[in-house]
């Protein structure tokens, strides 16, 4: 491909509105332009590159087995209706109405959809198991949509949806997924790492996110050193540091005025923050619900909710708290808590021996607590957030943090979707049963922003090979005086092309310094340049995007040189 | 492929809504599902063609220079409203509010999207002819959807678009799409006839549609029989019948009393209808005009539009016309009109001598009548509708109907969205010029309708070889219980996949009747049949699809047999 045929549209100038660099340089570099907030274009230059991701993304899926399909964008209201979402989805869903004012939405996901042909196509566990998949542009109405095409309103997604006759069979499904994601991000020559991660709204129990490393990831990802455990830190787990056991000393209520807080609470008792178990009251789907942590450790209020099988938590205010505890803020402790009360305790705050907690009064804490002696132990549950430089768990060395973009989640649904829509077989026995399901997003478009948030330096994008626009770009120097460069630039683009080489010759007129910059800026993973001085002595420069220095390759041979590098 | 991998989700029932052949087809061979009225899931194996037309439409784009992009489906009001066409465009474009209550719609077409790139992107000259298109989801909200994928409400569609400096580059660009579309329609393997056509609402003078040509298609083509001229029924010209000239006899007010049709007035006068001059009075843009044709023509309503330069037309009620000509029913003619009145006169109509016509009072019609000599002659335009069986225009012998399925549309659409929106570039002597654009669609989803309409027998689909979901369908007679029979399927399968032939394995455990018939109804061109008793003589039955007769084939070299068979 030559320029002329192929304009860049490229701009030397950093966009205002752009905040992060793959925005920056998507724009500069001609990738996409924008139409409106959190709607984008994607221009050739961009579109070459989303093309590769999806032909990855694709050959993968379809090698896994699963089935590509193309539903509908515009979904009936009715079907949301049916899953309870309709109500429950927040203003991220785009709701119209269509001439008859009958109401539908554009698909920000399809797991109604796919269920409801699921429910009409597949009668018999003989069918399972399935998975269906398209690759589509979805719609999600961010409030404040922003980093160009990494959180757009308008945005491709493949996402498939697996039916299945029993839970091993979902998890086998499940696990065939996490290896074709698993492949599939490698052949896109991306730093990834697979999370455990909250399943949201999207509900089932067991998920994991894919993310693209990089240091301007907003996912922050906790690892082990020692082995293969990740998660998000919005679920990451940690035993913390060991609180010491004590021998047991005798209960005894103090007087603790203006200790509303766990570090006056301290310092008034001399005590250290891990002998301190304190509460935090949270609103769980409307409900209140008092929660115990160490001193030192905060409360994760992720976990909060799956350990309350709560849809939406909140931390609750402090009028909430009082009317629901009956007791000031500051002072609430496990003992006499009204019994109607939903209660819990970390698995750390468990471990505590000879600890403080509010005496359910004002101005008072009890200091030699133990449990099960004073009072019970509550429901146990992993509530604290996990810090880096914590044990992992499993005894597999210290949690190391990083940072990622999340860019693919798998989830086990089990059976929410089928027993809300009634999606059923009949088993071997020939009884109706809801399908079990699961579904595999990946943020198709989002996996070039991450890609460039991973490899860029100061002059623009680095490619990985596998999804770069181009392989090559050839530069001639002075191709418009110089009848000899231009011929050999020509004939070196003709050969290469032929050879299946992605290529680009940049035949403009313009400066070598902008040739140059625009090559490093669009991040073709190769170049070559031509020029009167190096054909005297026979020669070509080579160099690698990113690399320190060009290297001199013979023109002679050059095709095959060439050949060899690209690979 | 093996169906137990690929399922097929065919049905024997024809379904009770679908009306045409296709759709009938489509919904019998799992190609499609209904979500809502208009709004269709594309299952694998309809996918399977879509996907086919798709790629030969892309290539042959590309071929001819032109460069993909993807722009959002989701488009702001502003836009629009720069170029006029939110007043203007019905309820079929689908409008919708973002959660900040901003007004967008889901895109039906992009040429405001693409204008707003362009006067952006191109600011030069030097940047033309450029000619961009993308393959995308558009959604027309379509009164009473019906035929399936054939009218439905989200479907797929290639749109380009094309920016020139001049009305001659203009009109090479659109020959280039012209030849790109030939191209395009030869290689999916359809009949098909590229004809004149209104430009309706998108704008423009020049236009040509392409049809596939079926029976049952809604459009009329007039066609010459001896030469190249085609024409949409609602733009297609004939001179008609001749009109015998006479010499002119002396001018006459009769009365004809009710003798408001022209029949009772032919009758009463005695004259054949190509003596009458009839009047139709229409509402063009709301003003009204007078047109006048031979008795025994019909008035063309689009021409009309086209000779008034008008964007909406439709025929004047009793009380609009005879409001704006002061005149009864039935009694209007050229002589005497109110001046300010817009009249036209058909072409053949204008040959008339010695002719009939309205007196402009209740009950009295002129005989003898010659333009010029009586009445001076108006604006002579083509307004009669044309029909099969008249000549047809340039001596190129008669007019022959035949019917067509539109499946594309080019456009010169002039300066008409660059001079809305202001879309200019800097011509040689350093000027601002508004850009001279075309439009060029196809309606991809579409076109795999049209070639189920085209190719199809009481059995089901025939598809072209080029667009067929799988080249070779095998089916083992008695797989389950032989041994022989299920390794030589397998093993052949296995093979030709292996050589790149798309090929499906039956490998169901169905009756070899429940096979025949959906082999048949899914459209496979080439059909082996491997069974025990035609093993036992070292032969294979096979059938191309729609061919009369099964032939043997020997086991041994069956494979290259095959190859050559399927080419």
């Amino acid at each position: 491909m030559r320029v002329s045929q192929f304009p860049l549209f490229t701009h030397k100038e950093v966009p205002a509105d752009a905040e992060i660099v793959s925005h920056q340089l998507m724009l500069r570099a001609g990738m996409i332009r924008k139409l409106a907030s959190g709607l984008y274009t994607w221009m050739p230059f961009g579109l070459r590159v989303l093309r590769k991701v999806e032909t990855v993304v694709r050959e993968e899926m379809n090698r896994a087995g699963a089935l590509e399909l193309i539903m509908p964008a515009v979904q009936p209201a009715e079907l949301w209706q049916e899953s309870g979402r309709w109500k429950h989805y927040g203003p991220e869903l785009l709701r119209l109405k269509d001439r008859h004012e009958r109401e539908f939405c554009f698909g920000p996901t399809h797991e109604e959809v796919i269920t409801d042909i699921a429910r009409r196509e597949l009668k018999s566990y003989r069918q399972l198991p399935v998975n269906f998949y398209q690759i589509q542009t979805k719609f999600r109405d961010e409030i404040r949509p922003r980093f160009g095409v990494m959180r757009a309103r308008e945005f491709l997604m493949k996402d498939a949806y697996s039916f299945h006759t029993s839970e091993s069979s979902l998890a086998e499904g499940y696990q065939a997924m996490f290896e074709a994601y698993t492949r599939i991000f490698q052949r896109l020559g991306l730093r990834f790492r697979s999370v455990e991660a909250d399943s949201g709204s999207i509900g089932g129990s067991v998920s994991r996110e894919f993310h693209v490393l990089a240091d301007s990831g907003e996912d922050e990802i906790l690892s082990a050193d020692q082995g293969d455990y990740a998660a998000n830190t919005e679920l990451a787990s940690s035993p913390g540091p060991t609180i010491e056991k004590q021998s047991p000393q005798a209960a005894e209520k103090r007087d603790t005025p203006d200790t509303d807080t766990v570090e006056a609470q301290a310092r008034l008792l001399a005590l250290p923050l891990d002998r301190i178990v304190k509460s935090v009251v949270v609103m769980a789907d409307d409900t209140p619900a008092v929660l115990f942590v160490a001193g030192d450790d905060e409360l994760n209020l992720v976990k909060a909710a799956r350990a309350l099988g709560a849809e939406d938590i909140r931390l609750a205010t402090t009028g909430e708290a009082e009317s629901a505890t009956g007791v000031p803020k500051g002072f609430i402790g496990p003992m006499g808590l009204p019994e109607e009360l939903r209660v819990l305790v970390d698995e750390r705050a468990a471990t505590a021996t000879n600890f403080s907690s509010g005496a359910n009064e004002k101005d008072r804490h009890w200091i030699n607590l133990n449990w099960d002696r004073d009072v019970a132990l509550p429901e146990v549950a992993d509530l604290r957030l996990a810090r880096a430089g914590e044990p992992a768990p499993e005894g597999q060395g210290k949690l190391c943090s990083s940072r990622g973009i999340e860019v693919g989640h798998i989830f086990q649904l089990g059976r929410k979707y089928s027993e809300a829509m009634n999606a059923t077989v009949l088993d071997e026995s020939g009884r109706d049963q809801p399908m079990y399901m699961g579904c595999y997003g990946i943020g198709v478009s989002r996996i070039v922003a991450a890609a460039i948030e991973q490899n860029h330096d100061e002059q623009g994008i680095i490619w990985p090979a596998p999804i770069a626009p181009f392989q090559l770009v050839i530069i001639g120097i002075g191709m418009d005086r110089s009848e000899r460069v231009r011929q050999a630039a020509e004939s070196l683009h003709d050969q290469l092309e032929a050879a299946g080489v992605e290529i680009l010759l940049d035949d403009r007129d313009a400066r070598p310094g902008v040739k140059f910059a625009d090559a490093e800026l669009i991040g073709i993973p190769h170049r070559v340049v031509i020029g009167d001085r190096g054909l005297d002595k026979g020669k070509l420069e080579y160099r690698a995007r990113g690399a320190e220095k060009s290297e001199e390759l013979d023109y002679d041979g050059v095709v095959d040189s060439l050949l060899d590098i690209v690979g």
